[in-house]
């Protein structure tokens, strides 16, 4: 069996070293040269826009699914028409217009945050005036890690905006005081059997996430699964799905979903019975998926711009150490850390540790 | 880091899935075409006699361990003038020599099995005298898997012994009715701290392992842990060891040990906090040690000469199947099942299932 990755990042690595130890052979899509995922398999040098490389890629495998959901949806649909591939186009035409993907929620009852079409910017200071400031104006296309988006904190900030919304399609949203971010991963077979991961509590800065811990038991649980699970059902779904909450008081609202493994779900390679990536494989496979019972306390601390020695942290007890073989630049994901926790109390001082990120 | 290895089959494979997700890389040096390592690294085809090719190949890299004790002692001597390697070759000496072995054993007060080291033909009827029948004939070199053993039940098989012990060196061994045969498996670090897995019972066919099954608090684990530790710093090891023994009422006899990583602890890859492969490499790089602890009653089935069908073992609960995508052929190793569970009642299953395979 050979799978084909549209990207060769260090989720379609870790999807990788999901699936070999299965007998997969994988084949990765990617632009970059020496992409991190290529020494797990064979590394296909060309652009999204190559349809002729496309085509040979296409053939070569038996299914093809994606790492990141700004992969170009022509590309998506070309390949279609000689491989299968997993997830569908239809959740990558949602999640890549933040419009469409917000009128999707909407149409399911999931909540949302208050939101506007900008259709010009005249219409701007009216915008500020219905929503309140500060709010945020974010680009419908292309944005992640924060990109794309830019927080408006009185009128005056509306002459000064680095963003020609006449020219690019954006929307405005109410700026909401959560008390938490959460997100919840889950698969969806095609036989339409969903499972679900635990809650997962994530802590940003400076739009990049730091920090996730996987709360067992979290009175939000039932709420997230609804959501995702009507999601999932609506786009009749194939592989793993993440989805993005605020909580405000008892309420959850959906911020964004991503067609794809998702970095708050990395915990479940050490801290699920069967991880994200291997469930994904699983679930575009056709195969039965696996269990998703967290094993303990697990968190998720994301190493970003540089790597700390691998043997201090190789000391903290029940640590896992991931390097993605990236070169380090500043703001790049280059690796993580799961530590798990068999004790309530070790779990609480790395929530205090995350706490602390909210503050920078 | 750049790690080299002496054989690419199953072990190597593991060693490098464990060891890819920190960053290393991996290169492997195996005669065969296609070794099925070889899509996680690079493959250094050439034999193990050819001294320019494993001149090249441990200058590329930084630490060099290997596989299978059969690597010979002259390629890893040689190889050692360019590159560190672990465990070192005293190790390798000993085990490749069932005599030494046995000595080793014996100056460490080690229990073992009566045996005669056999210096010519003539000895053997005085020797089956001396050991009583039956007894077994063991090459001093060479045997894996049950190979290079004969099983004399009466003098009159001796004359119709199809190895020619003036020719070939070997022992003679009492045959002991053991009731169980366990192995642990243990790993040393340079700064000397050794961590211990739980101990393994083991079912074999026609000389071949079939099943483990890892026992949480067995009371033979101290024994087994004692005896490994002596040899662990007699011979001042880095690496993981695994101790092979027989059970023969309240006590333990050594039968024999691999300088290696082995079959018998696959199921630490999903059964502990850190696999066997992790804290293998963890040794020789002189990283800390994992925890070894067992998350729950964890079982391991070799798949000999065919694989069932993927999606029927995924139906299993907590059930992880193990393809090392190798060309089937009758009695190979082709992967392997780790089933866990979390009540012993399961447990006891498998072991009934597992107690069958004896009398086969």
């Amino acid at each position: 069996m050979k799978i084909g990755i549209l990207g060769g990042g260090q989720l379609a690595r870790m999807l990788a070293l999901a699936g070999i130890p299965m007998g997969f052979r994988f084949v990765f899509y990617d632009p970059t040269e020496g992409c991190c995922a290529g020494v797990l398999g064979k590394h296909f040098k060309a652009e999204y826009s190559d349809l002729k490389q496309l085509e040979i890629f296409a053939k070569e495998v038996d299914v093809i699914t994606y790492e990141f959901e700004n992969v170009p949806l022509e590309a998506v649909s070309f390949v279609k028409t000689f491989c299968r591939v997993y997830p569908e186009a239809n959740a990558l035409e949602a999640t890549q217009d933040r419009l469409r993907e917000k009128n999707l929620f909407h149409s399911l009852g999931i909540p949302i945050a208050r939101f506007r079409d900008i259709k010009s910017a005249d219409e701007l200071a009216e915008i500020g005036e219905d929503l309140g400031y500060p709010f945020i104006i974010k680009t419908r296309n292309g944005g992640y890690d924060g990109k794309g988006q830019y927080l408006i904190q009185s009128e005056q900030d509306l002459s000064s905006l680095p963003l020609n919304v006449n020219e690019t399609p954006a929307i405005a949203e109410e700026k909401v005081s959560f008390s938490r971010e959460v997100s919840i991963i889950a698969a969806r077979a095609k036989d339409g059997d969903v499972v679900y991961y635990d809650l997962a509590e994530n802590y940003h800065d400076k739009g990049i996430l730091r920090m996730t811990l996987a709360i067992p038991g979290d009175p939000f649980h039932q709420k997230a699964k609804d959501y995702v699970h009507d999601l999932l059902v609506h786009m009749d779904y194939c592989g793993v799905i993440a989805l993005e909450l605020f909580q405000l008081g008892d309420r959850l609202l959906a911020n964004e979903f991503a067609p794809r493994v998702h970095n708050t779900g990395h915990w479940t390679i050490e801290g699920a019975t069967t991880s994200q990536f291997e469930n994904h494989l699983r679930a575009i496979l056709g195969l039965p998926l696996g269990e998703t019972k967290n094993v303990a306390y697990s968190s998720l601390i994301n190493l970003i711009g540089n790597l700390p020695e691998i043997k201090e942290t190789l000391m903290i007890p029940d640590c896992n150490f991931h390097n993605y073989d990236k070169e380090p630049r500043p703001g790049r994901k280059l690796g993580h850390l799961t530590i798990k926790s068999y004790e309530p109390s070790t779990f609480e001082v790395l929530r205090g540790h995350a706490e602390k990120l909210k503050t920078n």
